[in-house]
């Protein structure tokens, strides 16, 4: 996959110089810190995109692009939001930025961890796994549970809080490279597999048969997607929660077992985190739980690069379509 | 598709003559008149299929061929099932059949109808489709739904279930033949397309917007499955109720949609009748009345083919995958 280029004719993104305006009543400037780096940013520029077909407006040639960011707080004019301050906020792919003080999102009081973890464990990826397991697989103690993209930001934690929340009996975690495996199975997987062996189908199949498993999570789409649903049990569950697989090449979802949905009547529920932010509280608390009692290992669950040139932004972000990273890949672009 | 044909080392299907044994203690000697054509029993007959995978156990070489039909009781030792009497039974494809008695089913008493409705509208498929609506696309007054394959024995009784019990704001029906889609808009279709005619992409997408429909009724897998994936609203449902356009040959699932079904957390749910036979007496309570009030027509939804030579039983049940027949595919191998 070619890696985008700024300044020419075809290049996907453009560097921008804006003027900042000055800060009005409860409005605040902000200084990016870390950006978030996600796979749903690739539908959200997708060509031609239909706006009724996607959960926030679509970014159109000319948008600022979109992404989720931890900021410090440079200058206040608000009560509320405290010079110095570090919050999340949507601040797109910027270096400073003025919003409304009610935009902006303060964190939580964690001692000890990084903020960083706030975009990935404790932020939209801790989500997706806690809402995931919990409301689409409908995990239950002693199931059993396939999760794919396992080594990235929310598979990680999909194996960890499967194991050492939800109590499954067997997880069967899907990456990349053996390395990302040997880490998989030390944080909770009970079979880690690469998809790039060539025994990988006949690896998955034996780790599933005979019981069949209870659900999958599914975070790639494509080929796994197909081998998966003749893994699963009667009456069995699939979170479609991504598709990475597919979002660069959509003929990749050949799904030649679809007849395995009918006949053992599985359920496949599509599934956007945003649709759980009101029950925010309910998963920060299980997770930051999990992170005390040891059940949710942080550390390792981290990439963060250090962007000294904001071009390289975009290049940094492609690394999630190429398997580079292991678990949340997040863009440093200032110090703390 | 290749014709079946008998007496070739390739032939999917061999004639046997067998010896009948006498008549046991409650037991029943059968002479087949309808045979029930369903487009379940290719799955039933898949070469090498994993009998984990199937909810009946497979049909094998050398196995008698399953099928559903209606029977005339010629001997009886059961004080339960008289002689002369039409029942419902698995006979599997055979003139006759000994049983035991309590392997055939009586039929209700619904005067003025031919009883090869009970293979239909008021059978299996009649079930089929009043349990997918209610259960699985959980349609509600007001809504809109597509159905595909809908002049098929299935497909039928959905556009007139939906249309005139469910009260559907609007119904599409798709289909193989303009004459179809005429007899569709007769029985309940708001909008019936022919998936054959080359605007058929672009007509269906404009039927079904600016709002986008509430459920899919599928049928039929394949293209038209990928192509409604980008026409249902956010949170709606897909019924996997069959794959015809996949069964014989699987690489026609090619779902370039997929992304949607997240994106728009769209809830797919495969299904298989016979999980709600316990259930069988509130659908047919539904349906006779509803034959009764004029909203549910069964005359037109049948194909009866008079089969007087046995060995074109299986090339009957092909049409099928040609899409020949107009709803319920019946055969009559012998007078009533």
């Amino acid at each position: 996959m070619p890696v985008p280029e700024l300044g020419r004719s075809d290049s996907t993104f453009e560097l921008k110089e804006i003027e900042l305006p000055e800060l009005k009543e409860d409005q605040v400037l902000l200084q990016t810190i870390f950006f978030s780096n996600d796979p749903a940013q690739r539908g959200w520029i997708q060509k031609d995109q239909d706006a009724d077909r996607l959960y926030i407006p679509p970014v159109r040639p000319g948008d600022l692009m979109l992404a989720g960011a931890l900021c410090k707080v440079l200058k206040s004019t608000s009560a509320s939001v405290k010079e110095g301050a570090l919050v999340q906020a949507y601040v797109g792919w910027t270096e400073q930025a003025v919003l409304d003080a009610k935009a902006v999102t303060s964190l939580p009081d964690l001692p000890g961890l990084s903020p960083s973890v706030f975009l990935g464990a404790l932020g939209g990826p801790g989500l997706t796994a806690f809402f995931g397991l919990k409301e689409i697989c409908k995990l239950e103690e002693g199931q059993e549970i396939i999760v794919s993209g396992a080594a990235g930001a929310t598979g990680n934690v999909v194996v960890q809080l499967a194991k050492h929340v939800f109590k499954a009996s067997k997880v069967i975690a899907i990456a990349g490279s053996d390395d990302k495996c040997e880490w998989l199975k030390k944080i909770g997987a009970d079979v880690a597999l690469n998809y790039k062996s060539p025994s990988f189908s006949a690896d998955l199949a034996q780790a599933a048969k005979p019981s069949y498993v209870d659900c999958y999570f599914d975070n790639v789409g494509g080929s796994i997607l197909n081998a998966c649903l003749s893994l699963i049990k009667k009456h069995g569950r699939v979170a479609a929660c991504g598709a990475i697989a597919a979002y660069n090449d959509r003929s990749q979802t050949v799904l030649d077992n679809w007849v395995e949905v009918i006949m053992n009547r599985i359920t496949v529920q599509g599934f956007v985190v945003i649709d759980y932010y009101s029950r925010r509280a309910e998963a920060i608390d299980v997770l930051s739980t999990a992170v005390k009692e040891g059940k949710l290992s942080v550390s390792g669950g981290e990439t963060i690069v250090r962007c000294t040139e904001f071009e390289k932004v975009p290049e940094v972000w492609m690394r999630l379509f190429s398997g580079q990273n292991t678990g949340k890949l997040v863009t440093q672009i200032a110090d703390l």
